[in-house]
């Protein structure tokens, strides 16, 4: 699936995104010379060109766990004392969570001091905080949390030209596929250094688009299965968008309306779990949740369109191919193992089925589900197919430049890089492909 | 994983509960004489005895989605041509939602009627109006509609004396598992007849209960994330529940309070992805929605508590092993495909890799994930598990008796049969087990 330069067998299984293979990129540039930036050449040549020099750096902090339920608890007035008994009571531990916000925060300060040693004029910005006023003002943007936080920080950078950068803050806790090797974490000057003389990669990363149209589309929020709300207004909303009031055959169909967003791991289109009916009959504490299976068409590549039922459908770049398209798609042993054992029984060949051999095939066949975050194709796999007499399912899975998917549910919605979610209804379409111009640029540190 | 009486192999591949087997089964039953229900007894021992007589049958209708179209749209007082045009625009048909919903009704009456001419007094009830009233009311219930209408019938129904029966009002549409097979929706008399005459078994199917302890619970739904509410509720809510006002060491804890509903199917666990924070930053039209990964912990069969992160936890009855469970678990063959070419090329043997073969090695291994809806077993899943660092997961399924979970979860709910949810956050501990009191009694029809 991609060809492995300086990959070494023990990086791969670490699924250590660090050591990435560029597979052969052409594009525009930062550096002042035209490079192809593989490594060869970046060391070979000046160093200079590639050196990475900012003057101003905006560093997004997470929000850590311990400070999340104090804020939960503060309209309470809850002392310390009292949140720690109910963490407790709850059979969380207050002194974990402040331990573990503790050892955020000192990440956080070396990474400040190490720039402003450096003479870079640094803004220490939080989560809730971090706007586009802020990547306006920054030369490069440093996200200081885990992969979470680096989604959010890329969420808001459209232009290609400006770096972003991952520090994990606390390794112990957070896996860090986007951030840098851990052991920068301790040692950012270290990493600066690099930066500075040009011992360092470019990376840029494909990212997905959007395109929705169709009536399906509504600016106004509306719960249809909240019988309570008016009517009235969704129908409204429904002739205003499609222009049903003085519909004519000279009206002009709208045009597919590119979306605010792009996803750096993934899109998933699904039935929301969200759709909440009461009923009187019901105790309060019981609602009626409809948790149903998605309904849509999809056509791959502008090929044939196919009726599909089935927990929801993933679309992911390189980078998202490690995330959660990999949970979905990957095998585990026992899964496996069965396989093994069944064609054994059915062949009457000698099918090794000790742990070793298991766990190799496992690792091979998960391994195969990762691509580079620089290779210019989409990812897409279905969740969970349902297959009967209604319902086909020619590939579960594959690559495609482009996918189209017409939504045929009934309260869904597509969810992008796990953070924001767009309504996705009976008659939405969406376009999903990727685009050079929406590359995010972040570091390779060996 | 079950004996298999009078399986034809076309039976089991088609997957009918019709002939699902009984598989040693003892308890006692509704008929005047002790009996094991084996075909053989039943049909060589008087069948007066096993006949089925009811006087009075309440037929509980689904909602089609025709109805749920007219009635969505009642308060804006559009006329049927204005529902037409609304739909087509949608890329929905009018006319065949009318045509799925006449062949219901049609269906509908001919049960209706058949039940009427054997003199059964017979009461309609919409899903809507079906409550405990009803199964009081009656001698049986028939669920005239799908899966989904056999489940919510199923729901009021805790008196294991109370047959159930399952038509598949649209056979073309619906699947129809839990329901008689499908020659008997056109020829329900024949079915009548065989009812009456004791031409047909019992089906005991096993059903799960839960019981819910700890400080997660919270009769008033709050949604934490929603930080417009007012948390001095939440925190109010906490403390009466579990009793911190007046914290001493004397205070005896809470018991474990069993939930008022049986899952026929399943219980699932998992994060909702109905959690959605508004950002002012954000157009009305996107909310932030955070799709978490469910943290949870779990003991199966009293043995020792291990922490996992995953998609999600499936735990189902027999019944529930055709169902969501299913689909989570099932191999598609080109997964099969890829396990088999990986071991043939790592071990050089003669693995077939044609059609057939990936296909029969695909059926052996997702038959194997099905057993009775009788056998006195829980499945349980983990759905998408997440492995590293901090996770383990050292069986991603198996058979138990007892399930035991703990939520470390910010948002999540437990769902029963995919129809009504409760709150399981943080803190919260769920057992999950079957017991004999539960039992749903239904017909085997040949």
């Amino acid at each position: 699936m991609f060809r492995n330069i300086m990959l070494s067998r023990a990086v791969r299984k670490s699924l250590s995104y660090g050591n990435a293979v560029l597979a052969g990129f052409s594009g525009s540039y930062y550096c002042s010379r035209v490079c192809f930036h593989q490594t060869a050449v970046c060391k070979v040549a000046s160093q200079a060109e590639c050196a990475f020099r900012p003057a101003k750096v905006a560093v997004v902090t997470k929000t850590t766990r311990y400070e999340f339920e104090q804020q939960r608890y503060r309209y309470a007035g809850l002392s310390e004392e009292d949140l720690k008994q109910l963490l407790a009571l709850k059979g969380s531990s207050y002194s974990g969570l402040l331990e573990r916000h503790n050892i955020h925060t000192f990440n956080v300060g070396h990474i400040v001091e190490s720039l402003q040693k450096q003479g870079i004029e640094v803004r220490v910005v939080k989560r809730g905080e971090y706007d586009e006023e802020t990547v306006r003002w920054a030369d490069a943007i440093i996200s200081a949390g885990g992969d979470g936080t680096m989604l959010l920080v890329a969420s808001k950078v459209y232009d290609k030209s400006k770096p972003v950068l991952g520090v994990n803050t606390d390794p112990e806790r957070s896996e860090g596929h986007l951030c840098l090797p851990v052991r920068y974490t301790h040692a950012f000057s270290e990493a600066l250094q690099k930066l500075r003389k040009g011992d360092f990669r470019w990376q840029w990363r494909q990212r997905i688009r959007m395109h929705l149209e169709g009536t399906g589309i509504n600016p106004t929020p509306v719960d249809l299965h909240e019988l309570q709300l008016s009517l009235q207004q969704h129908s409204k909303a429904h002739r205003i968008s499609t222009g049903t009031q003085s519909s004519t055959p000279h009206d002009s169909p709208e045009a597919p309306h590119l979306l605010p967003v792009r996803g750096l791991n993934e899109i998933f289109i699904g039935e929301s779990l969200s759709s909440r009916l009461k009923y009187k009959s019901f105790k309060p504490h019981l609602t009626l949740s409809l948790h149903r299976a998605s309904y849509y068409e999809i056509s791959i590549d502008d090929g044939p369109w196919e009726k599909q039922k089935s927990s929801g459908l993933s679309i992911c770049t390189g980078t998202g191919s490690k995330a959660w398209s990999y949970n979905i798609n990957k095998l585990v042993e026992q899964a496996v193992e069965d396989v093994l054992r069944i064609a054994k029984t059915k062949t009457g060949l000698e099918v090794p089925l000790n742990r070793e051999f298991v766990e190799s095939v496992t690792d091979t066949y998960n391994e195969s589900l990762i691509f580079s975050p620089e290779e210019d194709k989409l990812f897409f796999s279905v969740r969970e197919p349902i297959v009967n007499r209604v319902f086909s399912n020619s590939r579960q899975r594959g690559f495609a430049k482009k996918v189209c998917v017409r939504s045929r549910c009934w309260d869904a919605c597509m969810v992008v890089d796990g953070g924001t979610s767009f309504e996705f209804n009976d008659g939405a379409i969406a376009t999903i492909s990727l685009n050079e111009e929406d590359l995010l640029r972040t570091v390779i540190l060996d």
